[in-house]
C-alpha cells in the first residue's frame, strides 16, 4: 500500500527521448514529449511506452498510470519521418523479414494491447490534437478527461491509409455505428462531441477544471483495493473475449480467492470500523 | 392467452422465505423481501428466484415477470452473513468439493444466467439502493424503469472484491467504457444518470410516475405474441454468441415455425379485420 | 477516380421493377419504389437490390450509394402478399427443398449482408415508415440521415413473428439493452428517438435540410481514399468476428499494402503541397 517503494529501481523512468516520466504518491504520470511534432507517435516512443508499461505490469504499488501530451497537444498521430524511412526501404526481403511497414504498425497496436490491459487504472487527459494514433490511444484508457476544445479525429483515409491497428479499439469504446461513420467520412469533432460518442467521460472547460477532475478520479481510484481492481479490469476485458460460462467460471474462482485475501479482510474490517481501508490512505 | 391457468400448480409461488410472488393476468410479481437488509442478496433468495424462474421457463401463460424490492429499495448487494459463514470454512477440502466462496458466487451468476435468458419478458422496478449484486440483477433485465433518486453503484473494488459475476452482464448493458469506469472507481450515480449510460430506459420522479409506466409496458408487452416474444428473445440473445451466418441461419428456422403457427395466423387475421389479437385480450 | 467510367456496362441499373437507380458523379442513388405499398420489401425487390450491390462491388469507381424510398417512405416492412404465397405452399417437400418461408426470410438477410459489407460507404435517408425489414435495412448503413417525423418500428412480434433476419444487425446497431426492449414492447419511435438510441447519425427537420447533410456527407467521403475507405470498413467490420490479435495482424498487413499502393503517395504528396488529392475532385 506505500506510494512509491524505495526497493523498487526507478531508473527505468529517466532518460526517456520521447517521453517525460514520473512517480507521485503511487500514480505514474507520463508525459507524450515530442511537441514540435504535437507528439507525433514516432516508433521510438511505441518502445519507450511500451518499455514503461512493462515495467509498470510488475509494479502493483502502482495504482495508476495518467497519459497526457506536453504543449497543449495530446498526439498528433503516426510520425512522418517513420513512414519516409518506411517507404524508402523494400516491402519483401530474401532473408523473409516483415514489410517495415508492417512492424512499425504493428508495434503500434502491440503497445495499444499493453496499455488496455495494464493492471493500473491508465487515465488519459486529452487537450488539442488527439488524431489517428492518439485517438486510439484515447480508445484503450479505463477513464478519459478531455478539454472541450480538443479535436479529435481519424484523417487516415483522407491519407490513402486504413486507421488499421487502432480499429478494433475504436469499435470497442464507441460500438461499430459510430465508429464507421466516424472513420469513412474522415470526421473532426471536439471534446463535447467526444463524450457524447462515448469516448471521453469527463468534458472540462479549463486547465483548473482538468486539474480538479483528475484530482477526484485519482482520489475515487485510490478508494479501491489494488489487486481487486487489477483482478476486476481483467475480467471486464476478458468478458469481450470468452465464452459467458468461462467468463462466470473464471470470476467466480477470481471472487474466492480474493475473499480470503488480506485485502477482502482488511476491506471487511474497515467496513465494520467504518473507517477508510488501508490502501486509501 | 388465458392469464393464470388453474391447471397449474401456483403452490411454488407461496411459502417463501426471502421473496413474495404473486400472479395477476398473466404476470409473475415478484418483491425481493428482506427489507432490514435492504433485500440483500442472500445465498437462499438466489435458490428461490432460481425455483420461480425455473418455473416460469415451463409456463408460456405467463406473459412478464416483474421484479421490485420491499420498503424502497431494490437489492443492496451481496449478504453480508453468507460471505461470513463461507470464511469461516476451508477453501480447499480432502474431498475435493469447491471453496464456498466459489459456489456463493457462481450460484448468483447462474441465477442472473437463467433471468437473462428468462422466456418472458423481465421489468425491473429499481428504487434506493441497488448496489452490486442489484446492479447486475438490474442489468440482465429486458425493460428497467427506475427511480430518479434510486442509488446505483458497484462498490466491490473498496471491499477489496470484484464484481465477478456480474463483470460480463454489465459489459452487455453499457459497454466496456462505461463499465470499466464505474467498476474500476468504485462510482456511484442515480437514476437519472443510470439512463444516460443505458441501464435504465425510463426515469420516474414518483411512485405514481412509476405505476403508469409500469402499466404501460406491460400493455405492450401483451400486444406482441407471446411465442414469438419468447423467440425473439433467444434470437437476440443469440447474437452475441454465435458466428453471423449461424444466427441468420437460426433466425430464419425460428421465422418459417412461426410463420406456420396458429399464432401467426392469428396475428395476420387481426390485421387484416383491424382488431386486437387475442393474446392482447 | 474518374466518377463514371464510360466502360462500364450501365445497363443493370435500367429496367427495375421495383427499384430506380441512378448514376451520378460517382454516387449510385437507389430508391426503393412501390409507393402504393409504402416501398414494402417484397423477395422481386430483395433480388434486385443484391444485383446492384454484386454489381457495385466490381466497381470500385462508385464511391457511395445512397439509399431512399419513393413518396415520403422508406421501407414499410415484408411484403404482404410473399407471406401469402409462402403460406399457400407446402413447408416440407419430398424433394428436401426449403420451406419458401425459410427461403423468403433467409435471402433477405442475406442481402443484409451484401449491404452491410459493400465497399462503397452506404448512405440511408429514412422518411416516414421505416418498420421491420425497412428498419433492419437502416441498421447496416454506414450513416443514416433520418427525417425528425420518421416512423421507426419492430412490428413483428405484433403479428407472432420474430424479426428473425434483421436481429442481429439491430443489436449490432444500438446493443443488446435498446435492441431487447424495442424487439419485445413492439416499440415504435421517431427520428430523434432514433438518433438517441444510436441507429441515426443526423436528424433533419426538412427535405431541404436533409439535402444539405446528404451534400455534406458525400463530399465528406469523396475526400477520403477509395481503396483506403473499403480496406477500413472490411478491417472495422471483421473486429466483430474474428480474435483481437488477428485483427491487427491483418490490420498491418492492411496497412503496409495501403502505404505502398499509389493512393497513399497521392495522399502524402497532396499533404505536402497542401492540396487536395486526385480523389476528391
Amino acid at each position: 500500500m506505500s506510494t512509491t517503494d524505495i526497493s523498487h529501481d526507478n531508473s527505468v523512468f529517466d532518460n526517456l527521448n520521447t517521453l517525460q516520466a514520473s512517480l507521485e504518491q503511487g500514480v505514474l504520470h507520463i508525459t507524450l514529449n515530442r511537441p514540435k511534432a504535437r507528439n507525433a507517435m514516432s516508433l521510438e516512443m511505441v518502445k519507450e511506452l511500451s518499455t514503461l508499461f512493462a515495467t509498470a505490469e510488475q509494479r502493483p504499488d502502482l495504482r495508476a498510470i495518467v497519459l497526457r501530451g506536453a504543449a497543449g497537444h495530446f498526439c498528433a498521430g503516426g510520425d512522418i519521418k517513420d513512414m519516409a524511412s518506411a517507404r524508402g526501404s523494400s516491402p519483401k526481403r530474401d532473408d523473409g523479414t516483415e514489410d517495415p511497414f508492417f512492424t512499425l504498425n504493428r508495434a503500434f497496436g502491440r503497445m495499444l494491447c499493453q496499455v488496455q490491459s495494464a493492471r493500473q487504472v491508465v487515465v488519459v487527459i486529452t487537450e488539442g490534437a488527439t488524431l489517428g494514433g492518439g485517438f486510439g490511444l484515447a480508445c484503450v484508457s479505463d477513464v478519459a478527461i478531455t478539454a472541450a476544445d480538443a479535436q479529435f479525429g481519424l484523417p487516415e483515409t483522407g491519407l490513402g491509409l486504413p486507421p488499421a491497428q487502432i480499429a478494433p479499439f475504436v469499435v470497442k469504446r464507441i460500438g461499430l455505428t459510430q465508429a464507421r461513420r466516424l472513420a469513412l467520412l474522415g470526421a473532426r469533432f471536439d471534446g463535447q462531441e467526444a463524450q457524447r460518442l462515448g469516448i471521453a467521460h469527463y468534458v472540462c472547460a479549463s486547465d483548473q477544471e482538468i486539474a480538479e477532475t483528475l484530482t477526484t478520479v485519482l482520489s475515487q481510484i485510490k478508494r479501491c483495493a489494488p489487486d481487486a481492481n487489477a483482478m476486476t479490469k481483467m475480467l471486464l476485458l476478458n468478458t469481450l473475449e470468452s465464452p459467458l460460462e468461462s467468463v462466470l467460471d473464471l470470476g467466480a474462482e477470481q471472487f474466492a480467492q480474493a475473499a480470503r485475501s488480506p485485502e477482502a479482510t482488511e476491506g471487511a474490517m474497515a467496513f465494520i470500523q467504518k473507517r477508510q481501508p488501508k490502501w486509501a490512505e
